[in-house]
């Protein structure tokens, strides 16, 4: 069990590797079918024709399995990931077969001026697919607290 | 059957308005155990002595949501809603029983340089509670196509 981080135990270039998760072409559906229902992320023939040329998981797919590694292997935050929000960009797409990794870096620390016990982290987390290629890069501000003292 | 938009359709200003989505407990818990398995999305006691204060949904499930409406009744782009990126936050967490609208604005429209077939639209999605309040302020850049002449 990974200590669990503060404020205090942060610093500009940490970095955090997560585990990996491999995307299948059901899971890609099936997301698809709830979130995001355009026929590129649902048909075979339809995204062959489409933009992305081949089957390709809805953004907010790669989003969400981006956030579920954060979470379950990535930076260990006390009082857990919680996000204000950030800027994504897709630079691909993920395909079926893809086993994602997520690769954190502290971009930036800054304790609240107003409150004391907290303060912000900025991470660019990129995730990856198994050929090491960004199909996500995301920079987030984090809440973060300060260790008791 | 709304006419699919192209470039030449959008102009700075327009605003599309989705239908709405009701959020539950049980999706809220769902979504939470498949992508961000954090307490405060998972367990209405956990949440209430959290920074939440109560039961929250996941930032990318406010997300996903959005996306599901802006697909099914927001701004019907040709060739589908495809993002490239875009800036989001999360002014405040989406609860259980919150009704969720979306409203789209565009702030920009963009004709590719390179590509004459093709150009980007800036779109600002504000995703609203039941209230009117906002639970995610998202600016994306999306592909649009021009009409083909």
């Amino acid at each position: 069990m990974t200590t669990e981080l503060h404020l205090e135990d942060l610093m500009v270039g940490q970095l955090f590797t997560s585990g990996s998760h491999a995307v299948t072409v059901e899971a890609i559906k099936a997301f698809a079918r709830q979130f995001d229902p355009q026929p590129f992320h649902l048909d075979e023939a339809a995204a062959a024709q489409s933009f992305f040329g081949g089957l390709a998981a809805s953004g907010w797919h790669t989003a969400a399995i981006t956030m579920k590694l954060l979470v379950e292997s990535g930076m260990r935050l006390a009082g857990g990931l919680i996000g204000a929000g950030g800027e994504l960009t897709w630079p691909q797409a993920t395909r079926p077969g893809d086993v994602l990794t997520v690769v954190s870096e502290v971009l930036a620390v800054t304790p609240s001026r107003s409150r004391p016990e907290r303060g912000f982290v900025t991470v660019k987390c990129e995730t990856r697919n198994q050929r090491g290629e960004a199909v996500q890069v995301m920079t987030s501000r984090m809440l973060v607290w300060r260790r008791k003292s």
